[in-house]
C-alpha cells in the first residue's frame, strides 16, 4: 500500500487537494478545488462530515473515524462501517427511490462516501424541538419502512440474493454490538458509560427491579441479533432524518444490519414519543396542538406502512414466502396471513419502541429532545413519563393492539407524574 | 488445477488407490490399500457412502455428488455441502462430545469426509420399524439438541464468533432451499415432485383448503429462513441417527444451517410420531407396548432437553443474551426468563413437528416407516392419522402446552380414523 492509499482522516484544509480527482464530485461542485469552501459539520457521534461548496453546487463528504467520536480513541470502531453504509444507501435508494441522498462516490480505503448535499433540509429532531411541522412526514417514513422492509425480505427477494447479502452484512460485528449493548442491555444495569438526569433514580429502580421487563428486553435482543427478516436502516431516529417543510430524506444508515421487520418503525416511533414527552420543556401556548400533531404523525406512519405493505404484498410478493401457489392460485385469499404477519411486526415494533425510550434516557447516547431542556428539575419528570410509558410498552405489548391504543397511552402518561 | 485435483466421484474400485495417501485413514484401516474391502452402501438421497474395511479396522468415506441422487442429474446440487457437513460435524463434536462420528479427514475439492465407521450401529429408523428399543435414546438426543442449540447460540458464544459463523454458513443456499421448498411449501399445493399414497385425497383437501394452516406453515418458513438463533443439524430425523441397543450417534449434518432453537427437536419428534402412527403396519401383539415406548421417548427427549438447557443456562450463560448483569448480579432470578424462552422454543418445535409430519407423506422424500407398509389400503389410513395430527399441531400449537399434551393428542389420533 502506498502512502496515497493508506487511510488518513480528511481535514477542511486537505479535502480539496485529496478529493480533486473525483470526477463526479468536481462535476457537481466545480472543477477547481481551490474554489471549494469546505466546512466540517459533523455533530453526530461517530464520523467526520464535510460540506463542500463550489461555484457549481455542493456535496457532502462523510468519512468514518477509527473510533467513536463521542467517546474518543479509547473506543475504537472499524472503518468498514463506511462500506456497510454505502451498501445500505444503494439498497435503500433502489427499494425506495428518492428516500435517501444520491451517492456520488465511495472510497473503501478512505472509508468515505461523497453524496448529495441536502438543502435547505435540517435534521428532523431539531425541527421537532423547535415545534416545526413537516407536511407528509408520516406518509414518507411509513413508505420508507414498508418499502425497505418488504423489498429487503424474502417476501420479495430471491433467496439466493438475500442470503448472499446476509453473508455480506454478517461481516459487520462491532456496529450491531453497539446497538445490542447500548439499547437492549445497558439501560437495565449500572453500565460504565451510562448517565441519567438527577432525580430519576426512583423510576430507574422500578425498571431494574423488574425481572419480567428485563426478560422481555432480552427476548427482543435475541430477535434483533438472531433474525434476518430484512435489511434494516438500524438507526432510524429523528436525527437520521432531514426535512424541509415538505420534503423528507433518510440519512446515516451506517447501523444497517439484517433484523426484524418491526425494528425501524419501532425505533422511529420511540423518537416521536420522546419528542412528544419533551415538548413541555420547549413549548408554551401551542403545546397541546403540537403534541397532538406528533401523535398524528405516529398514527399516520403506521397507516402508511400498513397500506404500502399491503400494496406490496398484493403486487410484489415474488419471494419464496407466502407464495401465490398456496393462496391465490388455489382460490384462497392471503389477506388473513398478511394481517397476522403485520400484527407480529406491530408487536415487535411496540416492544422495541419501549426499549428505545429507555435507552435514550439511561444509556450513553441521549436525545437532544430532552438534553436541550437545561433545567434538570424540568427535564427529569418529563423523562420519567417517557420511561414509564416505555415500561408499559415492553410489559404490555400484547395488549396494545393498535397505533391508536399506543397514542392513547401516550396521552395518559403525559398527564401522569411519577416523580 | 491438475487432473489429480479435479473433483471425481469415487468408486469401490478406485477408492483404495485414490485415498491410500491419507495417513489417518491408512493408520485406522491398514497401510496397504490392496487389502481394503470397499463397499458402496449409500442408501440416502444425496451422496456416495463407502465402508472401507482393512486388517486394522474400518472407516466411512462419504462423498457428495453434484446432483440429488434420489432424483438424478436433472437436479444439480453443489458439492460445497460436504464443506458445511464437515464444519457442522466439528462443531457438534465440540458442543456435544461423543455425539457424532469422529472425523479423520476432509477434502474440500473431492467433497469427501473420512470418518469413524460405527458398528454394530444401525439406522434408528430401521430399528423403530423393526420394533427394537434403544436404551437411553431419549436422554441422548435431548442432550444433543440442548447442547448444540445452547452452545451454538449467543446465549453461550461470543457474538463476533457466532456472527462470523453465520457468515460462513450463509454461503449455503441450495441446501436450505431444499428444506424451504420440500418441507414448508410443497405439501400444501400440487408441487411437481410430490407424491402420496392413493386414498389420501380427502385429507389432503382438508389441509390445502385451509388458508390459516398454510399461513402458519409459511410463518414458520419465515422463522426457519430468517433466523440465526443457533446452528442446527437441520435434518435430525430417525434416518440421521445410528444406534445399537444402548448407544446413539447423530450423523449426516449436511443440512446444517442457522435457524430457530426449536427446529431440530421438532423435526425429531415428528419422526417419532411417524414411527408411532406407522406401527400398526409393522407390529402384532406387542403393538401397544411399543407405541407406548415411542411416546415415552418423545416425553423423555423433551425432559432431557429442558433439564440440560437449564443446566447450561445456569452454568454456561457466557454470551451477550440474558447476562447475569441484569439478573443474578442484581439479586434477581433469571428462571422465569428461561422458562419463557423454553416455552417459545417448545411452540416452535410443535409447529415444525406438524409440518414435518405433513411433508413426509405428501412431498418428495417419504419415510420408510410408512413406505415399507406395502399395502396402500393399510398405509393410507395410518398416514391419514399422521396428517390430521400434524394439522392439529400446526393450528393449535399455542394450546398444546406440554410434551404430555402432545402425546395425549397422539393417542387420540391413533384411535381416530378419518378415511
Amino acid at each position: 500500500m502506498t502512502a496515497k492509499d493508506a487511510y488518513e482522516p480528511l481535514t477542511a484544509e486537505t479535502l480539496g487537494a485529496r478529493l480533486a480527482g473525483i470526477d463526479l464530485l468536481a462535476g457537481k461542485v466545480g472543477p477547481d478545488p481551490t474554489q471549494w469552501d469546505v466546512q466540517e459539520v459533523g455533530d453526530g457521534n461517530l464520523n467526520l462530515v464535510f460540506i463542500v461548496k463550489g461555484p457549481q453546487g455542493a456535496a457532502i463528504v462523510k468519512q468514518a473515524l477509527p473510533y467513536v467520536r463521542l467517546v474518543g480513541d479509547s473506543w475504537p470502531l472499524p472503518l468498514y462501517r463506511a462500506f456497510y453504509e454505502y451498501h445500505a444507501l444503494t439498497r435503500e435508494a433502489a427499494r425506495d427511490p428518492g428516500a435517501v441522498p444520491e451517492v456520488w462516490h465511495f472510497d473503501e480505503t478512505q472509508a468515505l462516501v461523497v453524496m448529495e448535499f441536502l438543502s435547505p433540509h435540517r435534521i428532523l429532531r431539531q425541527k421537532l424541538i423547535a415545534g416545526e411541522r413537516v407536511d407528509g412526514l408520516a406518509e414518507r417514513l411509513g413508505l420508507f419502512c414498508a418499502r425497505t422492509g418488504f423489498r429487503g425480505s424474502e417476501l420479495s427477494m430471491k433467496s439466493a440474493d438475500k442470503k448472499a447479502d446476509v453473508g455480506l452484512f454478517s461481516g459487520n460485528v462491532e456496529i450491531p454490538a453497539i446497538t445490542e449493548g447500548l439499547v437492549f442491555t445497558d439501560p437495565y444495569f449500572e453500565a460504565e458509560l451510562n448517565n441519567h438526569t438527577p432525580g430519576l433514580d426512583p423510576v430507574i429502580k422500578i425498571l431494574r427491579d423488574d425481572p419480567a421487563l428485563k426478560a422481555r428486553a432480552q427476548r427482543m435482543l435475541l430477535k434483533f441479533s438472531a433474525n434476518t427478516e430484512t435489511l434494516l436502516h438500524g438507526d432510524l431516529h429523528s436525527g437520521s432524518v432531514m426535512a424541509t417543510e415538505d420534503d423528507v430524506r433518510v440519512i446515516d444508515p451506517e447501523f444497517a444490519q439484517y433484523g426484524p421487520l418491526g425494528f425501524d418503525i419501532g425505533m422511529l416511533t420511540a423518537n416521536y414519543l420522546m419528542a412528544y414527552f419533551s415538548q413541555p420543556g420547549h413549548r408554551g401556548d401551542d403545546l397541546a396542538a403540537y403534541q397532538d400533531w406528533l401523535l398524528e404523525v405516529i398514527e399516520g406512519t403506521f397507516a402508511a406502512y400498513e397500506a404500502e405493505f399491503t400494496r406490496l404484498w398484493d403486487n410484489e410478493r415474488t419471494g419464496m414466502l407466502y407464495p401465490a401457489a398456496l393462496f391465490e392460485d388455489q382460490g384462497h385469499s392471503s389477506a388473513a396471513a398478511r394481517t397476522e404477519l403485520l400484527a407480529e411486526i406491530w408487536q415487535d415494533a411496540v416492544s422495541i419502541c419501549g426499549i428505545e425510550m429507555h435507552r435514550r434516557c439511561l444509556s450513553l447516547a441521549h436525545n437532544a429532545d430532552f438534553e436541550e431542556i437545561a433545567d434538570p428539575a424540568i427535564r427529569a419528570p418529563l423523562e420519567a413519563r417517557n420511561l414509564m410509558m416505555g415500561r408499559d410498552l415492553i410489559l404490555n405489548a400484547a395488549k396494545i393492539d393498535s397505533p391508536r391504543a399506543l397514542t392513547d397511552l401516550a396521552r395518559q402518561h403525559n398527564g401522569k407524574d411519577v416523580l
